[in-house]
C-alpha cells in the first residue's frame, strides 16, 4: 500500500452534475490527492473552487489522464464511450456516470450499500455508476429484498428538470415565470402551452403540466429511463428475472426525483417491520408519519444524501406487496453522490482504507 | 310518459364544481325543464348565467325540492348526508358526489360509459357519482375488462389542486406567484417551503413540488383516496375481489388528474389491440405516438370531456399486463360531466328519450 493519496480527475467538472460534485469533493477529508478538473475545450481556462481552492479547468485530451488514479465522468453517452477506455488506458479507473457501459456485462454497475463488493471486479477498467431514477430507489429496494426476496416492482416516477440538466432547470424556471402572472392559466386545453414558451429539452410544458416522457424511443412504445430503471434495478441486485415494469413521468420539480413503489416479495411483508428494517439500512431515512402529516416531499428533501421513504404500506389486496413513496436528490445520490462513493471504494484500495 | 321536461336542482352552484357544471349544463338541449340554482344561505341571492339566462341562487331548505325530478348535489360529504335524503324524499332523485353514499350497497355507483343499467336500481332515490381520481381512468379499465378480465390493478397518481376545491386552485397559484421570482429554489432541503407561504389544504408545498398525500388518514397509513380508488373500482366494474395498490400523489397542476396505471389481466394482451380497442370505446381518446411526441398531458387534455389515454404498452416481463398513462379532467368527467350524464339517464326516465 503506497502512503500518496491518490489522485482524481473530475471530467465533465462544469455541468449540472459536476458542480455537486465538486460540493461533495470538498465535504471529504484526505481521500483524495490532487483533484484535476477536466471540461470540454469550451471550459477550459475556467477556474473552479473544489475543497477551498481554485482549479484551472483543463480541455479533455489524454494527458490529462496520466497520473490519474481514478476519473470521474459526468458527460454524455458519446463522450464517456470516447474518453473512459482512454483514462483506463492510461492506468486510471474511470467511474462513469453515462450510460454507456451500465450493461456492459465487463462493467459493474455499482451501488456501495448494495453491491460495493463488485467495484472490485473491473475487467475493463472501468465502474458505471447507475441511472438517477434506478438510483433513488435501489438502496431501499436492496436492503428490503435482502430481507424479503424481492419479484416484482411496477414504479411510476416524479422526475426532476434536472434530470435533464442544466438546460433543464433553466428550461422550467422560464416558464414558471412566463406562467406565474396570469392567473386563469391551466384550465383551457392548450392555454399553459401558449403561455410558457421555449420547450427546452422536454416535448411539452412542464410549469403546471407532468410529462409522461423520459429519454428516447426505445423499442414497443418505451423511453430509454423505462428500461434502464428495469435493466440496471436487475443488474445491481443480481436479479436477472426480477419483472420491472416502470413508467417515467417528469414533474415540475427543479432538482429530486420521486418515485411510487409497488414491490412485491417471495414471502408475506409486514409494513412495520419494513418500516423498521429500512430505518436501520444505510443510506436509507425513513419519515413516515402521516397523522402528522410526515412524509418526504422533493422540496425537503433536495440538497441531502440519502434516500426517503414514506408511505410505507402492506397492500391491502396482497400480503406480499409494499406500496411506498421514496424521494433522492437526483444530482446527488442520484448521480454525484453515488459516484464519489464509489470512486472512494477505490480509493481505499490505493490507501488501504 | 309525459312530455314535461323534467326540472333539476343544483346544489353547489357556487363551487369549483358548480361553476364546470353550469358550463356543462348550457351545452345540453332539451334535456331540462327549469332549472334551479340552490347553494348555502352565504351564496343566496347571487345570480348566475346558466344556458345564456340569469338564474337567482336560492339557499338550501327543504322546500327547494318540491317540484324537483332530479337534483345534483356538489357539496361536502355531510352536507350530502343530510340533505340528499331530504331531496329524495321529496320525490327528486338524488345525483351525489360527495363520499357520502357511494360504497352504500343500496345506493348505485354509476359511471355511464361502464354500468349505466345499475342507474335504475336506486331504493333510497340516490346515485351516488365516483370520485374523481377513480373517474380519470374507470371508463378505460371497463373497456379492458370487457375485453380481457381485470385481475390487478397498481396506480399512481399525479393529482391537480383543484381536487382540493378553489381553495387549492387559489393555493396553488398563491404559491406559483410566490416561487417564481427567485431562480435559485428548488436546489436547498426547505427553500421551497419557506418562500410559499400559505399551505392552504395542503400538507406541504405543492408549488415546484409533489405531495403524497391526497384526503384523510384512514386504516394502516392509507389516505382517504387510495380506499376510494379501490373500493370505487370494485364496486363500478362489479370485481368485489379485484386487487387493487393504489398511491395518490398531488402535483402542481391546476385542473386534471393523470394517472400510472399497470392493469394486469386473465389472459394475454397485445398493445396494439389494446389501443385499437381504447380508440373505439365511448368516452375515451387515444394518443399514443411517442414517436412524434404525442401523449396526453395535463395541460393539453384540461377542459376537455374525454378520458385521454397514451403510453400503452405491454409489461416486458408479464404478458398479461399493460401500463398506460391516463389524463382526465378532475372537474369534469371526474366530477360535473359524469354527475350530469347520470342526471340524463335519469331525465330519459321522464321523457322516454
Amino acid at each position: 500500500m503506497s502512503e500518496r493519496l491518490p489522485t482524481l480527475a473530475v471530467v465533465g467538472a462544469t455541468g449540472a452534475v459536476g458542480t455537486v460534485m465538486l460540493d461533495i469533493l470538498s465535504t471529504r477529508e484526505n481521500v483524495w490527492g490532487e483533484i484535476r478538473l477536466v471540461a470540454s475545450a469550451r471550459s477550459a481556462g475556467k477556474r473552479l473552487t473544489v475543497r477551498g481552492e481554485e482549479v484551472e479547468v483543463q480541455a479533455l485530451a489524454p494527458e490529462v489522464f496520466d497520473g490519474v488514479d481514478v476519473a470521474m465522468f459526468d458527460v454524455p453517452d458519446e463522450v464517456s464511450k470516447e474518453w473512459a477506455p482512454v483514462a483506463a488506458a492510461r492506468g486510471a479507473v474511470a467511474v462513469d456516470n453515462s450510460g454507456a457501459f451500465r450493461m456492459d456485462p465487463d462493467v459493474p454497475l455499482v451501488v456501495p450499500e448494495v453491491n460495493a463488493e463488485q467495484a472490485r471486479n473491473r475487467p475493463r477498467g472501468i465502474i458505471s455508476n447507475p441511472n438517477c431514477t434506478t438510483l433513488s430507489m435501489i438502496v431501499a429496494m436492496g436492503a428490503l429484498h435482502r430481507a424479503y426476496g424481492l419479484t416484482d416492482l411496477v414504479v411510476a416516477s416524479y422526475q426532476a428538470a434536472s434530470g435533464a440538466g442544466q438546460e433543464g432547470i433553466d428550461t422550467l424556471r422560464d416558464q414558471i415565470e412566463k406562467a406565474a402572472g396570469d392567473r386563469t392559466l391551466g384550465t383551457r386545453a392548450g392555454d399553459v402551452r401558449a403561455a410558457v414558451g421555449e420547450l427546452g429539452p422536454f416535448p411539452a410544458p412542464l410549469a403546471m403540466n407532468v410529462v409522461p416522457w423520459a429519454g428516447s424511443l426505445k423499442e414497443d412504445g418505451y423511453a430509454s429511463e423505462e428500461l434502464k430503471v428495469r435493466n440496471e434495478s436487475r443488474k445491481i441486485l443480481g436479479l436477472p428475472d426480477l419483472r420491472v415494469a416502470a413508467t417515467c413521468v417528469r414533474v415540475p420539480v427543479v432538482t429530486t426525483h420521486s418515485l411510487v413503489v409497488h414491490a412485491s416479495f417471495a414471502e408475506e411483508v409486514d409494513a412495520q417491520a419494513a418500516r423498521e428494517l429500512l430505518a436501520s439500512a444505510p443510506g436509507v431515512v425513513v419519515q413516515d408519519d402521516p397523522a402528522r402529516g410526515e412524509f418526504p416531499t422533493p422540496a425537503d428533501v433536495v440538497g441531502t444524501d440519502p434516500t426517503w421513504v414514506g408511505r410505507i404500506r402492506r397492500s391491502i389486496d396482497d400480503p406480499r406487496s409494499l406500496d411506498l413513496f421514496l424521494c433522492g436528490d437526483n444530482l446527488r445520490k442520484g448521480a454525484a453522490l453515488n459516484t464519489a462513493q464509489i470512486a472512494e471504494l477505490v480509493a481505499a484500495e490505493f490507501t488501504g482504507a
